[in-house]
C-alpha cells in the first residue's frame, strides 16, 4: 500500500475556502481531514474528536514539549495545535491528509516536514474578494478592508506555496486540488520505489 | 488567455505509450501532438504533416544552423528532430503540447527549456513489460531480452524526469497524465502573474 501524503490547503477569508472542502471530501473515503486540538471551551453542538480534540492548556503545553504538534498558534487567547498523531495514523494508513491552516501554520508545518504540499486558495481577483466578504452580510465595512490587506500581505509570503488554486468556480477549484494531489503520488520519489521491487 | 506548456512523454518499447496517447487525445481540442521532421521517405500512407514533416538532409541541417530544432537525432542512418515553430505556435494559441521522444531527446529539451515538464511513463514489473513486448509478437527472443535490458538501463537515467505514471491500466494512465498537466498549470509563476493584473 502506497503512503499518504499531507497537504496544506491555506486561503485568505471570504475566497471560499469551506465550500471547496466541502466539495472536495463528497465520497472520498481516501481522505482524512486534520482536526485541530485546541484549549478554547467547545461551543454549544460542538463534539470532541470531531470539531477539535478540546484539550486543558496543561496537556496542549505537555504536547508542545514532547514535540507532539506539527504547528500551534495562539489566538485570542486560545491555543489551536495540529496533532501529529492522527496525520501520521491517517498516512500509514493509506491515506491523503487535508490541513486547513494558515500561512504561519504552513511555514511551520513545513519547517519540520519540507514534503508537505502546499496549495493555496486565491480569489479570482481582489473586487471579488471584497464582494465575496460583503454578501457574507457577517462584517462591518472596517473590518472588510481589514481582511483584504491582510489578505493582501497573506499573498506577498505566498511564494512558500506550491500551488496556486484560483476559486472562480468551486467544480473548477475541486477538480485542481484533486488533479494536484493525483500528481504529487506520480513524483520519482514514490514511484521509483515500486519499480525498484 | 493562458499560454501551453509543453509535455514530454517517455517510456520504454512496450510500455504501452501508443496506446495512451491515443486515449490521453480523445476529444481534446487543447492538445496539441508535436509532429517530427525527419529525413526519411515516406512509407506508404503516410502523409506529409499529419506522420512526419518529410524534408530532405539539407533542410534538416539548415534548420540545426538555424536552431530551429527543440532536438534532433539520428536514428538507422536518417534524422528526425522537433521543429520549434509549431510547438510555439500551439503553446502560444494557448495549447498544450505533447512531445512523444526518447530519453536522449527528452535530454536536449530540458536544456534548452528547462521548463518544460517530463513525464516517463513505466510498466508496473519488469515481469509485466516482459510480457507485454511477447504478446506483440513482434519481436525475437534475443530482441525482447536487448529491449528489457535498454529499458532498465533508460530508468536508471529517468530521474530527471518530473513524472512517473506506471501503466497498470490505460484509464488511469491517462487520468494521471491529465492530473499532471492540470496541475502544472497551477504553478505559482503562471498563477501569480493573473493575481498581479
Amino acid at each position: 500500500m502506497t503512503k499518504g501524503k499531507t497537504f496544506i490547503i491555506s486561503g485568505p477569508s471570504g475566497v471560499g475556502k469551506s465550500t471547496v472542502l466541502k466539495e472536495l471530501f463528497k465520497g472520498r473515503e481516501d481522505l482524512y481531514f486534520s482536526i485541530s486540538a485546541t484549549t478554547r471551551a467547545p461551543r454549544e453542538g460542538e463534539q470532541d474528536g470531531v470539531h477539535y480534540h478540546f484539550i486543558d492548556v496543561q496537556h496542549f503545553q505537555e504536547l508542545i514539549e514532547a514535540d507532539a504538534f506539527l504547528e500551534y498558534a495562539e489566538y485570542v487567547g486560545n491555543f489551536y495545535g495540529t496533532p501529529k498523531k492522527y496525520v501520521d495514523q491517517a498516512m500509514n494508513a493509506g491515506k491523503d491528509v487535508i490541513l486547513d491552516i494558515e500561512v504561519q501554520g504552513a511555514l511551520q508545518v513545513c519547517n519540520k516536514r519540507p514534503e508537505t504540499v502546499r496549495i493555496f486558495i486565491a480569489p479570482p481577483s481582489w473586487d471579488e474578494l471584497e464582494r465575496r466578504l460583503k454578501s457574507r452580510g457577517t462584517d462591518s465595512e472596517e473590518k472588510i478592508q481589514k481582511r483584504l490587506v491582510r489578505a493582501k500581505a497573506e499573498l506577498q509570503t505566498a511564494d512558500v506555496y506550491d500551488y496556486f488554486v484560483i476559486n472562480d468556480s468551486v467544480e473548477q477549484a475541486v477538480r485542481e486540488i484533486s488533479a494536484i494531489m493525483l500528481a504529487e503520488h506520480c513524483k520519482p520519489a514514490e514511484r521509483m520505489k515500486i519499480l525498484s521491487e
